[in-house]
């Protein structure tokens, strides 16, 4: 495996990069999907390099997907959580994140609850920053891996194909890094959601946005259900969760709508009967254990693109 | 170290296993011990192996035992604890454990508050599963390590030997672990506690239930005190626990109507002066320290024999 | 790089070494430092070694330093903290410690609120014991990094040059560790701080308690300043925070009456604006960040030279 020309510090945002650079970076995890297929699964590209996984917020998959990544990699992670750091003794993000990086890691992954976090930090460090999700901003390399798999499905022909998003956009940082790296890739995007949860401005994004379920997910290529944060509920923005659940949930009955064959994403955890129903997330066109598995091989593949930097 | 014919995918309880392949087991931990007394304590059998250790209870040693197994065998581990996990967001155990599989570690260790949550999830995954003890039902790595120490104890001798088993023999899978194992291994097991922490249905098991202490003390060949949960004094199954201790604490006293050198046990953490007195778990018969040591040996058997099937 | 006739087993108080042992740990922390810039930032000298990081009270910097020096050297580490240890089911701290010995890793390093808690399990344990802190006591490495960064800014020549520590000295072991190991190398201490948090018998100390913070800072050749618990003003110890930020806060103005080019400390977590103002925190005379840096090298200095004890 070879380092291109790459010329960024630092993987905050989807809208970094150029579509060439994003195939770029889907070629390399196309490579690495093929390591964890192996019995063992590890190369020593990064051996002595150090990753720090500093998740503001809590998180099973993603910080186990970048720890497992880092050390496939042969890199040795540091793992700090809120309540064991000293954001807790009151410190700022920008003190503790310049104490990190007095400790001279390489690349520094970070999930914080604030939208702008990662690149706060990005312009103050000069190791490298990865953002593992801010606030409602972005989520790159849950984009990332949710365009692998549709490339995959799709067997790399991505231009003119339609995806439905459905469920909370306003609060999702997956819907927005999503609509700006998929849109850029040539697909056609449509939203659907409860109008409360619909973000200001949402008619100026490039998607269609639709009335009804029915005519979201009528003849499109791809769906992907959103979490729905059950918070939202206390802050008024949604009804009962059993009417949320029979209005909202993507059933059977509306992926029969879809072209034939659509796969079905979810960034998970998922909540069955609320936004996707039980049969779906299990059925044969779900793809969310797909998801779950690209994970792993886009972050080695961002891993080693910003770690080979310095070499 | 050669691998066996080993047809298990999982170790989920002792009732799974036949007494050739129990001294199997026991036979590879002690060549592990060895490698315990070494300045370097690690050999590469796992490199490039993933080892989760999903824990939704708390735990100190159990935990770290199988952590430090899995490293000195090389392999990578990668930690989750249930407030750290998806779990506190609602996720179920099942869709946690697909995620975790979807990362492709070669085992997943769990304990979980739910009996039958290891096999739940063996049945589910094709990567191979560790009980680290489910609910009450079984704590297969505590038998397998409390057999190694007696066996070693008795220095290969078990058919015929007595252990007493002294406390809260319900709510305990450490008890009903070692009782299954041993007793298939041609050991006499009593019983003794107060009738309140008694299972109903204990006078269908294969062991003998004493009236008194004295009774189950005299001229056993080993001791095993159970931890008391200090939550079961809420739950109005246990009197003041200065009543508890003076009635059912094990004492010198009582050590002494045991065999001449008979090794007390106790899984940990102790409460001293509860259900065994400070003196007798610092006593030279105290085989407590001994079973920790135990533990990463036998771990280390456990996991080189599970990661070794698909090599 | 060779080990020395080094005879401690443990690193538990900067009063058990001598001058010549002093400098012969920061001068292998200059090696280790070194290594630090390197593109590979790791060593195989403690391949195969275990560390324990016991850490029964909240840090960030410490217990990540602890981490990263640990892995650089190549050891393993294993992480325990309160919240997911069984001192949390009641155990005593010597029970987990002998159960943590059990497994024989090489070196346990400890943080703990109680003050003698380490030199309490270094009696009992035949591993290395590392103190990361006990109570009000000591705090060994960060007086041994604090020495480093002052020697390395005072180009060798510590002899005979004056250091300020400003705050609250009653609480610090920071203060308490710096103050004996720095004038054991011929440093003059001056202190100053609010009367309610000078301790008693100070003036029995081999320091200079000044009465006033310009006097304190006067010509001085170096400043510290400590963290301000903020829980000591709950306790009646404190004005209104406005009030001490207005009193005791190190700011420019007093740096001005320093001698020229005078570095500034300070453990960290800093509050801004409260013992120590923001301006100062982030000027070229801090070095907060150096010390951060050099506390990875002098922690990697310790490990190595207890680690290589027994090889």
């Amino acid at each position: 495996m070879t380092t291109p020309n790459w010329r960024h510090k630092d993987l905050l945002d989807t809208k970094d990069f150029s579509p060439s650079e994003i195939l770029y970076l889907l070629d390399m995890a196309a490579q690495f999907e093929e390591i964890n297929t192996r019995p063992v699964k590890k190369v020593p590209t990064l051996r002595g390099k150090g990753v720090v996984l500093f998740f503001a917020e809590p998180s099973t998959r993603t910080k186990t997907s970048f720890d497992i990544a880092s050390k496939r990699l042969s890199a040795d992670t540091f793992s700090l959580t809120t309540s064991g750091s000293s954001l807790s003794k009151g410190e700022s993000l920008k003190d503790t994140a310049l104490t990190l990086e007095a400790m001279a890691p390489d690349i520094i992954v970070i999930r914080h609850s604030s939208s702008g976090a990662a690149a706060f930090l990005a312009q103050r460090l000069a190791c490298s920053v990865v953002n593992a999700g801010d606030g409602w901003h972005a989520h790159p390399t849950q984009a990332l891996l949710d365009a692998y798999v549709l490339r995959k499905h799709w067997q790399g022909e991505i231009q003119g194909k339609t995806l439905t998003i459905l469920g909370d956009i306003t609060h999702s940082r997956v819907a927005r890094s999503n609509i700006h790296l998929l849109t850029q890739l040539g697909v056609t995007v449509r939203l659907f959601g409860p109008r409360t949860l619909l973000p200001r401005g949402v008619h100026n994004w490039p998607v269609t946005v639709c009335g009804s379920m029915d005519e979201a997910v009528k003849d499109t290529d791809a769906v992907m259900c959103l979490r729905l944060q059950l918070e939202r509920q206390q802050a008024g923005l949604l009804p009962a969760l059993s009417e949320y659940g029979s209005s909202f949930c993507f059933q059977q009955k509306h992926l029969d709508l879809a072209a034939p064959g659509a796969p079905v994403l979810h960034p998970g955890p998922i909540n069955r009967g609320l936004e996707i129903s039980s049969a779906i997330a299990d059925a044969p066109q779900s793809r969310i254990l797909d998801q779950v598995a690209a994970g792993v091989a886009v972050r080695m593949a961002i891993l080693f693109t910003l770690g080979m930097r310095n070499v």
